[in-house]
């Protein structure tokens, strides 16, 4: 039993030199795995080259699984452990290899894309993350009414241009939802230039939108900096 | 008597479960009424597609008369609630459609725009607004400056650029005006590509008044962040 | 004298009716002269509408003129005057016009866009500049930092991309000067498209120094937001 | 004894009129060594701008040298000095010349733009980035959070498009590193136009993404103003 004591401290804390090991090994393994996934996405790949991705991702899968294994052995509360999210995310990351054996090729390609939930694996060692969350937390209400705000612009901007470009450039501007596309895109301020007004009307219009946009992209930053300032704040109270 | 009071009630308040039944209601249609004005824009259209999207906008037309008419049957001070914010905008929503009756197809077209009068209707029911409403009557006052010193750069910028650019590029930098078009999505950092300087002159100009348009930029940001705390701190000492 | 002392009280102040209605008349003439310097750059002018703008220069530029002779008559300090700010800005906004009478048409056309430096004269006539000129004095040395900061970031950003894309792209990224144009493109996020990297190198390359400029990018927000906080407790404090 | 004494003043310090010349003549001569950098890479250069660049940059050699030797020889700890962040820079500035001596044509290309480390002895002159540097230390674990959370979101992007517009788009998205590309244009709104979605899932993804990254991209800059506005309540309390 002492036995299992000592493996759950490995695998559950931080405290021991091995516990250490143990957590930055699974990390590089994420790490490794997620390049591995981008590799395999490249054209033209040798079949040698397919094969050792195959054999690593099996390696990984191999892990991940003894992992979990481990970790649903060693947790006092099995079924709390499985639906917990970091029990799931870790189901998450193997689950799908399991699925994908008995299906054939092509829905394989979908699933390896679950594959992912397994950077979310990394968010676990993160504790740094408190001051965004109690920030979060703070700013939640405001940011919530400034994407409702920026959404109804957004949808506004949309119509006004379809109205005035919808004669001159048929195609680019063919209804309120390709006009969506050019309000996301220059509300944004990417601006990728594959649609743009031309009329003196639409450009006018632009330029009215481009002045409310711009004020209203720039209030998020002003609900992060408060947020964070009082969240910084409030750690350093306490 | 109590019968008027008890719709009264439910059309005005959120206090019964009537109420916020009959609330969400009337926004789950709006929101399904502007969608369905963007499903009308659509081109090729099918003349079955275009039928069904014309009774639900007959319904949705009938819908909020009625309510505009119970809201008006219920209130107490009747002129009072015609020239309100919420009475005229509702008014708005409807009055399109039974002006375009009597008139021809073409005219149609332009009043239809009228119809999203209905996005703001939504507006009504958001009570969160009133901080973003303190911090923005406390910055009111350097948002106007902000924008007329925004205008005055963008104009001499404008005026700059055709200077460099106008022999060089013709076209594209014909007059003033059309220099506006390209100071504007420059200094906006859409930056489309449509127009841009090609003379060493024109580009060092440029990078010269995109330096100080970054830092105009930046004020906005500035002013709704200290007026966005100022805010908070105002309703956190009431 | 008596007699003086009222214009100078019309001209000088706005405690009168009449001291605001001439007030206002000399900020409507400068909007006026600048749309009709605008228009003139329109190319395909009629020869009737060259005539008319013509004709409304000389009108502005006689209004001026004895607008600038009166301020001259009454100010009690003549030389003080003549080179204070507001005096200088009043004979720029008139001397190129009486220069280029004696001079060819060619000068002219340069000699024209100082008659853009009226438009400063409406800088005069707002006083709610105050909080921005007290911020702007607060986050002077940190705002210089950030441009010095800036244009070394914008040099090692055109040296490094040099490197990397002039085999690939020699016309594109000619020599550092070429390059430079990219870098401030780039880094102030306007992205025209005219010029962008093709190798990976130069990808990952932008991809770092995009990192990077962000953060520099969001530093003048900072400075400014904290300078307008400051500046507006300074001035409650009072 | 005495004159080696005066010389280190001179050298080490700003106190007399002197010390003052001999900086600022240093700084003119590493802007100019810059200057000259950059002209070199001019293409279609005449041999003889050539002969006269490389007659200043031997000149520059010559002048930091004796440079760097006055300051060993003044300086009281030979090592420390060698190994300090001022001696290791200033070495920096003219090893590669020597180096590039006995060597071929081709790697002097590479070594030269070691030269460049020169812009940093600038950066010794510079005392004002001391609240820049508080700043920076306060906000460091944000900053390095923010930029793990931006990969992480960049990488997601990337995925995300590449299942959306690999079939549509083959060759600009032919992988998940080719759509990292995209990811970084786009995120950072610099919309170059190179490479943009063309598939309605494509586009109704780069919404969602852009949503988020906007907040994203709004945390630096709270970030940095609460650390500057911080950095400032420090130093006044000094």
């Amino acid at each position: 039993m002492s036995y299992k004591l000592r493996i759950k401290e490995i695998v559950e804390t931080r405290n021991s030199r091995l516990g250490v090991i143990f957590d930055q090994s699974i990390q590089l393994l994420i790490v490794a795995s997620v390049i591995s996934f981008s590799l395999e996405t490249l054209p033209y790949l040798s079949d040698e080259a397919n094969l050792y991705l195959r054999i690593f991702e099996i390696v990984c899968i191999f892990v991940f699984t003894v992992e979990y294994l481990i970790r649903f052995w060693v947790s006092e509360r099995k079924l709390s452990f499985v639906l917990s999210f970091n029990g799931l995310v870790d189901l998450m990351a193997i689950l799908p290899f399991y699925l994908s054996i008995g299906l054939d090729l092509r829905s394989v390609r979908i699933l390896r894309l679950l594959r992912l939930f397994r950077i979310l694996k990394l968010a676990k060692y993160s504790s740094a993350l408190s001051r965004f969350h109690v920030a979060f937390k703070l700013a939640k209400e405001e940011l919530v009414l400034f994407f409702s705000v920026t959404l109804a612009v957004v949808y506004l901007a949309s119509v006004g241009i379809y109205y005035f470009e919808n004669t001159a450039q048929p195609v680019a501007f063919a209804s309120v939802f390709d006009s969506l596309w050019w309000a996301v895109i220059t509300l944004t301020t990417v601006g990728y230039g594959d649609v743009y007004p031309i009329t003196v009307g639409g450009r006018i219009f632009t330029f009215i939108i481009l002045m409310i946009g711009l004020g209203i992209v720039s209030i998020p930053a002003g609900i992060v900096a408060s947020a964070l300032a009082k969240a910084r704040k409030i750690q350093d109270e306490e």
